[in-house]
Parts: C-alpha cells; sequence; structure tokens
C-alpha cells in the first residue's frame, strides 16, 4: 500500500458509516466537492466530485486527472467526466435523480452553490450535510488511529531537535523556519488544512517574549504579532534571549492524520510567574487526562478547567488575556479544528476513537507565555496521550 | 510606517474606488468580510467586518482584536462589535440601513450567508460584488508597485542562493525545505493566499525529473507526484541525479504583495529534448513582452503562445500533456490567481497598473519539465520584468 493510499475496506466503510446517515437524515444521496471529504470518502484529491446515494455504489466523476484518481481511489466507480454540464446526466446514466442532496454548505461558497442549483434544477433541494460529515470523520478508526500514532512517532522525534535549533540572538523567525525546515526533511506535507471561512494557518508558530502575548485576532488563545497585519499571527522578529519563553506550537502532517503539540523553551530560567502558570496548565492536563472517557461531557470538562485556573489566581489569563477563546482543546485528524471540541456550552459526549489536542495556556501581557498542548485518543476506557514528548519547559544553556 | 501598514491616503483611494463602483452597478453598499480584501480596503485582518456605503465612510467592526485593528487600520472609524447579532444596529446607528447589499459570494459559504441573509432580513438583498473587487484589485497603485518591487528584489536574492543548496542524492523534498527555509529567513510570510472554493497552494514546489511530469490534478501546468494523494502536487521524494532537470516555483511573499516565479536547475548537462522546448518558452515569453501592453486583449497573447508552441511542433506538450491548462498567465498580488489573465477566451484589456506572472511551460512524460514564469508589470507602453534573474537554465557542475 503506497503512502496515503487510503484501502478498500476502510472506504467501504466510510461510505457505508455515510449511507446510514443519509438514510437517518431522508437525503437521496450526498454530493462531495470538499478536497479534505473527497479524500476521506474517495481517497484522492482530483477536480472531481463524488456522489454518494443513500443507496447503491459511490461514484467518483472526475474532471482532472481521471489516470490519477483511478490509481489513487480504491472505489469501483470512477469514471471521467469532461464537463460540469455532465454531471446530472452522469448520475441520471447510474440511475440516480437526487431530489434532496447533500452538499457541505458550511464551506460551499454561494457563487458555487447557485451553479449546482442551476445543474440540479429547481425540482432539487440541496441541503447542509456538513455536520453530518464532521461528526463521522470525529470517529477514527483503527486505520487512522495508527496513522495518527505514526504522526506523533514523527512529530516527536522532530521536536527532540528543537534544543539544538535554539540560539541567543537568533529571531524567532530564524527558529520558527529552522523548525519549518525538519518538519519538511521529516516529510511533512506541508499545508495545514483548517475548515471554514477564512480559517487559515501555516504549520505552526513559535513565539517569542512578550510579543508571544500580542492579543490573538481569532479563535486561538495564542496569536503573536506576525510578520504583517496582512498575517497577524505567528513569529515578529523577536530576538530570542536568555529569560525569554519561546512557544513552540506546531502541527504534525506526515500521512494526513495530524497530531497538534506545543512544548516551552527558555534560554536560562524560564520565569517564575510563567513557571507558576505551567503548573496549573499541567494540572488542567492531569484533570483532563482523569475526566475524559467514554461518556464524558466535553462541556464538562472545559468548566472544569476554568475552575483550575480561578482557582489558580490566574482566570484572568487562561486561554488569552482580555478576550479569551471559549475552549480548551479541539479534534485533529486530517483537518485542524476537528470534532469534539472541549469547549463552553458544546455539549459533546466523548466516545472511544475520538482523538483531541488539549491546550491549557496563559498568556501574560508584557510577560510572555506559558503552557503546552497534547493530542489524546479516547479509548474504551480513558484516554491515551498519542504525543509522548516529556511535557516539562526545557531550560537551556546560555551561550 | 510599519511593514505592511497601509497608509491612510492609499485606503482612501481604494475606498473611492470601490464608492464609485457601488454608485455604478447600484448597491448601497460592500460588506467586506473575506481575509484578503478585509486587508486591502481597512489594512488589517481582525475577526470583524467593514461596511463600505455607496456614500459615506466606511465602517470596520471589530470582533476580535479591537485594539490591534485600530492600531493597524489608518481608517478613521473602527468600532467594536461584541456580537455578530449587533451587526445591523450598529450600522444602522451611522445610519446606514442597506436595501441592496454586496458581499464577496465567490468565497463565502452557503451557510454563512443565510446568516447574513437573517442579519438583514427578507427586505435586503445580497449580490456578489467580487467580480467588482477582483477588477479594481488588479490595478495596482504606485503604493502596490513599490512593494512588488521589493518583492522581486528579495525574491531574486534568495533564488541566487539555490544553485549552493543543490546537492547530489538529495531529494527533491530536501531541496524544497533548504529553500523554504532560505524564503522564511529572508522573511517570507509564509503562507500563499488563492481565492475560491477547494484552491490551495503551500509556498511554491520544487519539482524533479519525470516525477514533474506528473498530469496535475488542477488547473495548474505543472502538478508533480507530491507525498500524498492528499496534497496531490510538490516533491514527492524523487532524488536529484546528474541529468535530471529541476523545476523551482515559489512565491515570493515578503510583504503581501507577491511574485511568482520559477526556474530551472539540472546537475550536468540538461536534457537535449527540455532544453529545445526551453527556448521555445523563451520565444513565448519574448512574444509576451513585445504584445503586453495598454489597449492589448490578453486573449489574442494566449492564442499567439498558442501558436508559438505549434509552430515548434510542440503543442500537445505545452502548459500540460493531455489536459493542459487554458491560460499562460494569471494577475498576481495579494491573491496568487488574480486577474488579469492570459487565457483562452477570456478578452481582457491590458491596463497600466496591471501585474501578471507569465508562465510557458513543457511537460513531457517519461521525462521532465521546461519552462520558466516571471513577473511583469503593465507600464504606460509596454511590460517592465520585475523579476530580474536572468533567464537560463542554469547547468551545475556534478559532484
Amino acid at each position: 500500500m503506497e503512502q496515503g493510499f487510503v484501502p478498500a475496506s476502510e472506504l467501504n466503510m466510510r461510505i457505508e458509516k455515510l449511507q446510514r446517515e443519509l438514510a437517518r437524515v431522508e437525503l437521496d444521496g450526498a454530493l462531495i466537492v470538499g478536497n479534505t471529504d473527497l479524500y476521506y470518502f474517495s481517497g484522492t484529491v482530483p477536480t472531481g466530485f463524488l456522489y454518494v446515494p443513500c443507496e447503491g455504489k459511490p461514484i467518483l466523476m472526475v474532471r482532472k486527472d481521471f489516470e490519477r484518481a483511478r490509481q489513487e481511489s480504491a472505489l469501483e466507480q470512477v469514471v471521467p467526466l469532461d464537463s460540469m454540464r455532465k454531471l446530472a446526466p452522469t448520475l441520471q446514466e447510474y440511475g440516480y435523480r437526487p431530489q434532496r442532496l447533500g452538499m457541505e454548505l458550511d464551506i460551499l461558497p454561494v457563487k458555487d452553490y447557485h451553479r449546482y442549483q442551476s445543474i440540479f434544477g429547481s425540482s432539487s433541494h440541496i441541503e447542509d450535510i456538513s455536520g453530518s460529515i464532521k461528526q463521522q470523520r470525529a470517529v477514527k478508526s483503527d486505520y487512522e488511529i495508527r496513522l495518527t500514532r505514526e504522526t506523533a512517532a514523527i512529530h516527536r522525534q522532530v521536536f527532540e531537535k528543537i534544543p539544538g535549533l535554539i540560539r541567543e540572538g537568533m529571531t524567532d523567525l530564524e527558529l520558527s523556519a529552522r523548525i519549518e525546515c525538519e518538519l519538511r526533511m521529516a516529510g511533512h506535507l506541508g499545508a495545514t488544512r483548517f475548515r471554514g471561512f477564512n480559517l487559515e494557518l501555516f504549520m505552526g508558530q513559535v513565539l517569542a517574549g512578550e510579543t508571544a502575548a500580542a492579543p490573538s485576532c481569532y479563535d486561538t488563545p495564542l496569536g503573536g504579532k506576525g510578520l504583517s497585519p496582512l498575517f497577524p499571527q505567528g513569529p515578529s522578529g523577536t530576538v530570542i534571549a536568555p529569560g525569554r519563553p519561546i512557544s513552540v506550537d506546531f502541527m504534525g502532517n506526515y500521512n494526513g492524520y495530524m497530531v497538534d503539540q506545543t512544548r516551552m523553551y527558555c534560554l536560562g530560567r524560564f520565569p517564575s510567574k510563567l513557571a507558576e502558570a505551567f503548573k496549573v496548565a499541567l494540572e488542567v492536563q492531569q484533570m483532563v487526562e482523569e475526566q475524559a472517557k467514554p461518556g464524558a461531557n466535553a462541556a464538562l470538562i472545559y468548566e472544569q478547567a476554568l475552575k483550575i485556573a480561578a482557582g489558580a489566581g490566574l482566570a484572568g489569563h487562561f486561554m488569552g488575556y482580555g478576550q479569551p477563546v471559549s475552549f480548551i482543546g479541539h479534534g485533529v485528524g486530517l483537518e485542524v479544528n476537528e470534532l469534539p471540541v472541549l469547549a463552553k456550552g458544546i455539549e459533546i459526549i466523548l466516545q472511544p476513537g475520538h482523538i483531541f489536542a488539549v491546550e491549557p495556556k496563559f498568556v501574560f501581557p508584557g510577560l510572555g507565555v506559558a503552557g503546552l498542548e497534547n493530542t489524546y485518543l479516547v479509548t474504551e476506557t480513558g484516554v491515551e496521550k498519542l504525543t509522548t514528548l516529556p511535557d516539562q519547559v526545557l531550560e537551556l544553556p546560555i551561550g
């Protein structure tokens, strides 16, 4: 099996699960068009369209490149499509005339949607199937778990090189460039898919010193100042110096199934105020490790985390300063913002196969940040930590 | 002026131009929500919304982070917004009740669109303003031209390091990682924005040997095999060896205004068949340099390019093999796929301030690719080549 080629048994299982859902929500079929979902359900990402009927065999219709798609996809029915106008007629040839059609309306732009509406005609109704897909994708199969473990092992090896890359006087951008290079040498695919409008992420970010505490413009606990208002996050050219904390947060993405991991470093002594906050972050993490298991309510775990931060007198610094985010964890997989989330008021019951990152982080304006991030698998009885690098802040010798 | 901070005079000019267009198409205003357009019209990219009325002052409503947006944006009216529900009421406070509202429907997902529909109510009608914005953004101001020149100069310096990075026995991925690191060290922002559904690009790509000729799955002349079907483009682990052509195509992105540039390298002799094709690519480029000027029709230039390729007996290899793309050039700026395009049947009249990349490329399955790419500015009388690195294929000593 070549790297990233999804086995037929896996695809069939995914298609069947989606079909049961289509039957439940009374849709005639789903037309999958987003890159990540195309890969998930067909094993390939062509310019093309995957139709999954509520009953019967799916059809992958490929505009470009047909031969590659046929090679990469283990689906039985992969057919060429020379124009988008032939989409509905092709489905009809196979006996499919969807009246109620599911599409990924969380990502499909309005302009494209209007094209699909005219293709399927006014007798068809297009509905949002993205919620169902996201819930399905949140529960990882044994195959996906194995790949995520592989990712975690490679990511650990790359992170083990980080202490050797840190030099006094280099900027956070230089350190980031060096780490990115190591990630790529280890096979990182480069891109990091983030689902939804306006959501963007480079491979990750190195944040140093007080600029790490710059308020985030987005739904992330840490932002960093960034190099330009055009991308207001990430490294900013801050010089790495003794006593200046360094946060390194990168997605591992070597086979498609990602892990998310943050560790902290410091030349010399890590500031004591941050060291105290870091201990609280560890307490939050330990609480999650104890509470998270099949049947647990993710929203309650989030509330517990807030209590721990408040108990330590750090409520105002937890998960951001001023405008904190309202989550402490998020699912990871083919995308960086999957389900389940451990978030305020979002009552998700954890189940075996859920994989999520937990990132208790504290922000101190004028000083910096303290925290960490690990990725966990929900097992039959609790959670297993997939990112096994030691949790401590690494204090490195100066000079 | 800090890096990437857009001056007030520049923003005002952009806003006024958009307002004239809004009046022309009889819209009451535009609600700008996409990251790139937010930056273009406000100078900052918060979680927020920019309302540009057809007359009067624009209002930037910021959910997060208000202080940063106020610092970064030179607009007069920057106001905090604590909930999306307050969007319409806030506009009303300023006297704006848009009945016909323009939005970026080429990128706005259906699900988000439905939210805006319910916010503005059934008496309001939301129309697509993206075509107008793209046309406006295609014509660069003196300020934008200056920044693009800066980018081109930095990008040239990085490319000058490439020969020193190429080693026999390294993979295309390793070479890519080294180049990406140099790009980042030179201040590359990392991300490369590509407008539209499913469009993704990492910083660029290194393609080596016959895997460079793998059919592209997308609307790009070259694809490369990639590391996984999940991202079916870019380097694939092919080993760099004597006589194996190497194509290096990266976006320069140091201040937001990008240039696109491709050069070719080879350890030892570049294969003669590819060398002949490369000469034809130079002929195509020279034709573009002669023909492109204000008033010229981009579609006719494209047709001319096809004739040159056909005249050289290379029609079947030009801009892809089997399923070639139907363009030879594309605008670049804050995004990698701007207007104007030099494409089949798309009748665009070139005008001063247009900036576009021209990429005549040939694909030979089993052998590799040959071609180059440069970025041009349309001046009052012709074009100016912004990417000034010498055009030749660099043959490097072996060992």
